[in-house]
């Protein structure tokens, strides 16, 4: 099939190269000017989205899109996963109501968008809570923790005249997300709970399956994740963050799309996230999502380390997503798999030393 | 790096797969109308073989480009492998000649080119043997099993004035293969042997690992594809077939590229033939080629399955070249992973039965 993707960067890469293995071409929708996903398929900017008559489906690949996928919808274009995904997750708020009307367990919140409201929400929610911008977030951009009164001043210049939520801080125990690909005729899978660790914002690592998993810390995940997929009709591949409180997990956002916590599963599990999405949206069964031993996936931020001193260790996999290396930005990600729990710790630690922030 | 390969066919899409995941950029030498590697890369025709300032590597994909190879080098351009590798293979007496030198068995030989020299090469080898062109031979193609007196006239017919070569018919108990990657340090890497499957001389199906392989059978395999990586300074990935006659091997070709017979390595080993025919090229460290439980492959030839059929295997992981389907052509693969021995024979069983020919 022809699979149009809106947006051209490393996920719509990842998704090209586990697509074309499969026999399907792909058409990007990117602006950019040398977009990631160049080399895997065809180039073409946002304002052509037009009927696509040569095109098989329509999907995403980040979730600022609404716009053009609403667009494409219009134009009958088959878009997967549909446009009720990404209007859900495109807005904090809609999204935490969204969570609330699943009766998923989410941070208690409060939209604000002057002076007034945010007072009105900060008595609502206390100290500590966290800003966030309604739209346009990621990677802990547009996001602030606020302490006490005396970062009330700082949050108000940063919310300017935007829409914003003020959510309850949540002493969590741990963050974990869980990712799944649920096809046209209802058929679910889940891969394994994972374990992220962030700083600023930005998610750094992945453990995967979380260490301690339990049966039942799964068969929760995959209870509020499957009501989403299943409410949603959604088809393709999706992720939900969590925050760990002991045994129980609270939502923290969904992402209508492969994830940055799922690129593990391109090595550590029977079939990658992308394969199954690709599986999904062209209307194929899924494939097994068990994973194969322990992954820990790093994300290079920023950096380049030398590509020698990762290749040489046992199992580790460098994925390099062709970009310009600048502050902050994800240009690439190292994984390594480990057969047994003596090897994966060790292997974490070797390559935490190697892949150490500059 | 930007590397350029001779030929654009599925060994070198698949290539490409590996490599752009790395960050690499490729271009094709390949004339055909609609090369199957085009969606990975830039594709030139092979004219345009020149200096090739704009590249850092050339390497090939296919050996019937001895004219190419050997322009590049005089040109400069670092080829990898080496010229000799391709000088030795492709052509069958080279090959055998060069085995014997390095003391490696292989099937007794004699060349002939025209009556009077066949009628000396039966006399020396003797009935059964197999009569094969030297050159540009494939898949079986150029090849045919003497019986007896009966089947010389369709020989000399067959053989026409093309340079041929007689060999001795080996009573093998199965078929297995080698796949070696060399990086130019000297490291060398081994995939474990496989068994290999063929119907009218062509690969239609790899077990891998070798069933019952012993560990004495492997270091025979790894002494004698080593003693011909390091003689040609073999910098990449390469593969020796064998004949196995109870607990000996005999060599039966070799292939100065990335083979067939390592396709399953794609899911089943840690790292793939592909990514370390890359890393090799590139001067990286070689990736571990150890097994991840059991795998099958299957070639698709001259048949589009239902790919759906093929998806719902567990397991199963199918590569589609995006070529026209034509009788006895290569058009995909299907490999099946298995973590047990007895999903192993189930899942062969299965796979043998949904991927019958035609």
């Amino acid at each position: 099939m022809k699979i149009g993707v809106l947006g051209g960067g490393q996920l719509g890469r990842m998704l090209g190269l586990a697509g074309i293995a499969m026999g399907h071409e792909f058409v990007f929708y990117d602006d950019g000017e040398r977009p990631c996903a160049g080399p895997v398929g065809e180039v073409r900017p946002l304002a052509e989205l037009g009927p696509l008559r040569d095109l098989d489906v329509l999907t995403y690949e980040f979730e600022n899109v609404f716009e053009a996928v609403d667009r494409a919808y219009r134009q009958e274009v088959i878009v997967a996963p549909g446009r009720r995904a990404i209007e859900v997750s495109s807005d904090r708020l809609t999204e935490k109501d969204y969570f609330t009307s699943l009766k998923i367990p989410t941070a208690r919140y409060r939209p604000f968008d002057n002076p007034a409201t945010f007072d009105e929400a900060v008595a609502q929610i206390g100290y500590p809570c966290v800003a966030k911008t309604r739209r346009f977030g990621y990677d802990g951009k547009g996001q602030m923790v606020l302490q006490g009164e005396q970062d009330r001043e700082a949050c108000l210049a940063m919310a300017g005249e935007k829409p914003m939520v003020l959510e309850a801080f949540v002493p969590f125990s741990r963050e974990v997300s869980l990712v799944c690909t649920r096809a046209a005729n209802g058929q679910k899978v889940f891969y394994p709970l994972v374990e992220n660790w962030h700083r600023d914002g930005i998610l750094i690592t992945t453990l995967a399956p979380a260490p301690g998993l339990t049966p039942e810390l799964q068969e929760q995940a995959e209870g509020y994740v499957g009501a989403i997929a299943d409410e949603l009709a959604y088809v393709g591949t999706l992720a939900v963050e969590f925050f760990q409180i002991h045994d129980e997990l609270m939502a923290s956002e969904m992402a209508p799309r492969v994830h940055n916590s799922g690129h593990w599963t391109i090595e550590g599990a029977e079939t990658s996230q992308f394969e199954n999405h690709i599986r999904a949206i062209t209307g194929s069964p899924l494939g097994s999502t068990a994973a194969i031993g322990m992954s820990a996936m790093f994300n290079l931020i920023g950096i380049q380390p030398n590509p020698d001193m990762i290749l040489s260790m046992p199992g580790a996999h460098l994925h390099w997503y062709g970009k310009e290396v600048r502050e902050g930005r994800k240009v690439g990600h190292v994984t390594v798999r480990s057969d047994s729990e003596a090897d994966f710790g060790r292997n974490i630690a070797m390559a935490s030393a190697m892949i150490a922030p500059s």
